[in-house]
């Protein structure tokens, strides 16, 4: 088998072997397929596509490229979730808890963030001591004793993945469907799960900016838990406005301590119970989403949901006292509302110019390795459909830098559109892809 | 400008900008751009295509990544040809010594052959101490004094189309009209060309299959021609048969010393003699292609285009007692004839075939640097529409190695397909792309 042969199949339009997609595998991450082929490739992968067969083949020798976690001694079933990315989605920082304190076990793995979607790891470790890089042998124990786990990635999870993504990055073989959809599920099932629940993120905001697109993706991932045997859903959510009201890492962690104490806003709350119920499902916990749905509203209700965040945090070095009394988060030196310049419906609140002014007090990072400023970023007080009056507060924008402050003002101004006459608000959800299982 | 966006462009199908593809090209000879993004560009152009525009940009600036030879002090109009590969095509063994008979001086740098397709300088080195390393300046040089040369392609020439295609040749990319066109047309004009006569080789033992790629390829290279101001014409010639009667390094030459002498197969002297006379016309020495045919027979009638052929040698260092006495060019040990196996009509000659047995025996090179044997090859005794008689002698190998004469015989009569009913000849010349400047 030569790897030049298998580039020119894919040229084509043909279909690849299993044997050859775990060949071209091989050769990426032992080096013996070079650096140029494995590109080349990638852009006969995005032109030609690949069907949902070739996909899972991917996946699974990506998924095989490395270690692959065995959860099945620690927990009864590895339920996992995954975003896509948004702005301001700390969904994992609420539900994890949520569905642990259900009674089902979740460890998961995630990354840190790049652009203006921010990760969950850098959310948490504005919390001071958070420690996120957890050996495999930490990951597991916590996983058993507390129940709950949130770790960076381990650097053997998926290499192949690893060196795939990086050749995507700057070779413009980002957007295919089936690199996106391998990339996704190989460090899910690398990591162990066997049920996954996918929030797929459509509109300004995320990845995928229309439905089509994200019903693809969906439907890829779909397919490929199918075929490799891995419960899964994906969720079809709105990322055309920010989710919630916070973006910025502490702002984050703060919006979902308020949540996790009944106090959060009404979208990022439902979109929380929404997966949460999923993952119970899918776990085995719940025998449909209603009951599912009440468990976890009781969790969080009765400070279950809150107490294993608190578990969570001590479990993994950080100070507690900081989530005790959130004012003692990082806070930004200068903090300033934005009111609004005059009356009307809010027809648009562009969720990608909110991340890109997150971006620019300095929240994210633009590249790798990039320091981030945990105590910046945004509050966005409305939402599509509401009504507002001229001098109303739209924003808060907390900063670091004053020079910030006038840049951010107009440019979150600039991602607001208004209407004279009534608009309704944003769907939380556009559909699900998948079925689920019967407990 | 970025790589990146360059790439993505073009994934998307767009045309490319002249900054662009003088970006990419600079970037690719300055090491500044990767392999990899290099590779990932050549598989978009391959799948997306490239307008006649940007393949002449991209010309261009390949041709101008390096040395550009200007010949205007040397000679009145500098004209050139290039044959895309064929079995048996020692075409400018002959056709050079003819034209510069004429009175119009012609240099020409060629390549060392790859595959079965061997190259006109490994040709010529069947004459002992025939130099083709020659510097720019004995280059410019023997082509003031001799009004004819014939060198190895020096280093410095369109660097950028040698990282090009060698990157193609192990990313799937080769077969991309405008890769392959800007690849030929940028080492001619960096070598000085002004006018050029392209033979496109099509069929069996062609890179080109079909008469369709076969016509795109001539025609895209004729754009490039007209839109960089070099006049250009395209012979689409057939190479389903081998052309003449020789294959392998010393026949060849041996071969083209017989048509020098007025013994040549008749379809290899019609071939030469039209390629001839379109590059008298194209450089201006002849008003129309009738009066360039009749100057290129009488050169080759009376002697001057031989005279010249023993100018080239003995300038060049070769040892002209070889060429006077072709018996004294290098002789395979071993030289059988093999028969036909029946009788009937010829209805294929696969040049492929015949190519790859020389190739088997020694004649070519299956990657860079390989050594060569001068001395082995095939006779082809026969063209396709020929009556052949069961027991007629069909073809003779020349080996020098006693255990491939049952292999060559074995393939060689694969290579014939036979019939009871008569056969049309192949024609020698499909069409000419392109138009003759006015005298």
């Amino acid at each position: 088998m030569r790897a030049v042969d298998i580039i020119i199949k894919k040229r084509d339009g043909l279909e690849l072997t299993r044997e050859e997609i775990e060949f071209f595998v091989r050769g990426m991450v032992s080096g013996e397929i070079p650096d140029y082929q494995v590109a080349a490739w990638a852009m006969a992968v995005m032109l030609r596509g690949m069907t949902e067969r070739e996909t899972t083949d991917l996946t699974l020798a990506m998924a095989h490229s490395g270690e692959v976690l065995d959860l099945s001694q620690v927990v009864p079933i590895a339920v996992d979730k995954h975003s896509t990315g948004g702005v301001g989605d700390k969904t994992t920082l609420v539900v994890e808890p949520t569905v642990a304190a259900c009674g089902l076990p979740v460890g998961k793995m995630s990354g840190r963030g790049l652009g203006f979607s921010g990760g969950t790891i850098d959310k948490m470790e504005s919390i001071r001591g958070f420690r996120a890089a957890l050996s495999v042998e930490e990951f597991l124990h916590n996983l058993k004793t507390y129940g709950i786990v949130l770790s960076a990635q381990s650097a053997n999870l998926a290499p192949a993945d690893g060196i795939l993504y990086a050749l995507r990055d700057v070779t413009g073989t980002v957007p295919s469907i089936p690199l996106i959809a391998s990339s996704i599920m190989s460090k899910k099932i690398a990591a162990g799960a066997q049920a996954i629940v996918l929030d797929v993120k459509v509109g300004r905001g995320a990845f995928m900016r229309t439905l089509e697109e994200a019903r693809r993706l969906a439907e890829m991932m779909v397919a490929i838990g199918k075929l490799s045997g891995r419960r899964t859903i994906a969720l079809l959510s709105d990322m055309n406005q920010p989710l919630g009201r916070a973006v910025g890492n502490a702002l984050e962690v703060k919006e979902a301590i308020d949540t996790l104490h009944n106090q959060g806003p009404e979208d990022f709350v439902e979109h929380c119970l929404v997966v949460a119920s999923y993952m119970l499902v899918l776990g085995g916990k719940a025998k449909d989403l209603e009951s599912a749905r009440l468990m976890a509203e009781a969790a969080l209700q009765d400070g279950r949901a809150w107490d294993k965040f608190r578990t969570l945090v001590i479990a993994q070095g950080g100070d507690v006292s900081q989530v005790d009394d959130p004012e003692r988060l990082p806070q930004a030196q200068f903090v300033e509302t934005v009111t609004a310049p005059r009356r009307g419906y809010l027809s648009q609140i562009d969720a990608q110019q909110v991340g890109e002014t997150s971006l620019l007090l300095g929240a994210g990072r633009t590249k790798k390795g990039d320091p981030i400023d945990h105590a910046v970023g945004v509050l966005v007080l409305h939402k599509v459909g509401d009504y507002v009056e001229e001098g109303q507060p739209l924003f808060v924008v907390h900063a670091n830098r004053r020079e910030h402050l006038a840049v951010a003002r107009e440019r979150l101004l600039a991602a607001c559109q208004w209407s004279e006459v009534a608009v309704d608000p944003l769907p939380l959800f556009y559909g699900v892809i998948g079925e689920l299982p019967e407990n």
